[in-house]
């Protein structure tokens, strides 16, 4: 039986993917292999090829909706890998009976989204059915390799062997800096507060917007060696899975970390960790020590919270925050999104 | 409000798709453009891109599963093309709940037609959901350039100027033969045999298969100008399509049509016109006459029920079915599917 956790983006939906579907599949085409769990794989030198679905509910929220989550969300995972956002695809699933006026509402977000990334949306399919589904999208996104890409990897090369042609996951060294580009939660706390009334009288907005831009002039800076969108999971995950594929330990300042003070409110009054909320316009990078600071200002130019929150370790596998008053604590990887259906 | 017809595949489609997708998001990258609707779309010179979410109830049929539909249906898509199918996402969404044999069943199709297309599944994306959904697939398809497709446009360009790369909808002229690659309507009689107890007692399965190793051998032949999957709304939908693109007229005989009589049994039974029926694995050619007997050989190695079945000519929009007493009837483009969610 498929279980919620399955498809959470967790610790339970690692073991769902290889247990259940990179048995059957697994396959490369170039350095990037299905199981790799990188956000996009390449299919020749030029070119990745990503994937995402979208099922958010509602469609429409405070900051966004669907459509933009879709063009934002896919060409993020490609922006992750170096790649600059280039063609998309776009299928709905559409229940019969949605409203007209929100479908238009979604498409304006579409062709704006795209707009903004000077992306071409060249290709799409569209079912009608019958059941109670409200409104699906799929976009799989082509990036392409492009020469702030080269100019990073230049960088790096300059300081160490970097086996890769794309900005991987598994890049991390001991002693790399850890950056977070802008303050998370939003989009999490935004998602909630859409769909529960909780009481609170506050004006969080989804963070929903392209990180390409942001990654361009990183990568201008140079040094880059990881990057990962931390959406379903948050940051937790994010950390989790490159300290995993990168066979290094990560330590996190908790108050280096970008929060705003009334997502931290809601998701403390909440019992939530904000560390595990989503996000749908961030990205958590890993640096080469020497180029931190250089990334940092670049990063800072798109938005002032971007932050150093910590370093890569020599302790595989542990993904520690240190707390104000010193102490240590373990950061699993979250087993459910405590927001379900937010991407 | 989003009606079944916007989604199923014939003319009220057609209008939903021009005045609520491409009318915000109209592109193209290479020659192909987003509203020109082809199977898929080229975004350089070796590469084009597709994308189709497979909604099938119920989700393992007679013949097939919705596994092989959306490997088998999206490589389709590239074939026509002239494209060969190279690499693939996958992207499920599925019920929280849902079967976990009959997603292994899936998952063990999907892994058997990837590997018959030596097609490689590079990326994907999985989501559970909570609502009635049961499970529904998209796959996105990237196709090749390849030797084939550039021997048959070497053939036409023999006998004429064809100023495309690729094969295409629009690349009929008056006089060319029309040629079903197979007997028509298997998966729409299979699935609405799945779906009621109709009281019929035969053995219909789904036709979903590969259609690029006919196709390939078909461009060998050369002389393909036009190719297209009938699909939604069958070969009453795809006829119409060239003709409309191609601006020209199309005659069918009916005689000539190949249909199992057991298919055409059900079909005439319920009222149904078999020639609207769901196909997903036959093509429908459109073939210089000088080169057709050429082509049809190539076929009838695949499925000896290849045939030629009629002729375009230049009586623009008129597509139009010959019966064996000599009378002539309008095809139109079907407005619905006769068995929703069939593909």
């Amino acid at each position: 039986m498929i279980r919620r956790e399955d498809g959470a983006g967790g610790r339970y939906m690692t073991e769902f993917l290889k247990s259940r579907i990179f048995r059957y599949i697994e396959s490369r085409a170039g350095e990037i292999a299905l199981s790799d769990m990188e956000d996009s794989a390449d299919f020749d030198d030029s070119y990745v090829l990503t994937t995402d679905s979208y099922t958010a509910f509602p469609p429409v929220f405070r900051g966004g909706s669907i459509g933009s989550l879709a063009v934002f969300g896919t060409s993020n995972d490609l922006a992750v890998m170096g790649a600059m956002p280039a063609f998309m695809s776009l299928a709905f699933i559409i229940q019969e009976g949605f409203d007209g006026d929100i479908f238009s509402r979604i498409m304006e977000d579409i062709a704006n989204s795209a707009k903004m990334l000077e992306l071409k949306i060249i290709t799409g399919d569209t079912k009608v059915v019958e059941m109670n589904a409200g409104i699906f999208v799929n976009t799989s996104g082509i990036g392409v390799r492009n020469r702030h890409l080269e100019q990073n990897l230049d960088v790096v090369r300059e300081y160490r062997d970097y086996p890769f042609r794309w900005v991987r996951d598994c890049g991390l060294r001991s002693g790399d800096a850890i950056i977070v580009s802008g303050s998370i939660g939003e989009h999490g706390i935004a998602m909630l507060l859409e769909r529960e009334d909780l009481g609170f009288e506050m004006d969080v907005e989804s963070d929903v917007r392209p990180v390409w831009f942001a990654v361009r002039d990183a990568m201008d800076a140079g040094g880059v060696v990881a990057m990962k969108d931390p959406t379903r999971g948050g940051i937790a995950e994010t950390l989790n899975e490159m300290s995993e594929k990168s066979r290094v330990g990560i330590v996190v300042e908790e108050e280096l970390v970008p929060v705003r003070d009334d997502v931290r409110a809601v998701s403390d009054a909440l019992g939530l960790d904000v560390m595990s909320l989503a996000n749908e316009g961030k990205v958590v990078l890993g640096v080469i020590p020497e180029m931190a600071d250089d990334v940092l200002k670049a990063l800072r130019k798109h938005d002032r919270n971007a932050e150093i929150v910590g370093y890569a370790t020599d302790r595989f596998r542990e993904v520690i925050v240190r707390t104000p008053i010193g102490t240590e604590k373990i950061l699993p990887p979250p087993a459910l999104d405590p927001v379900p259906r937010v991407c």
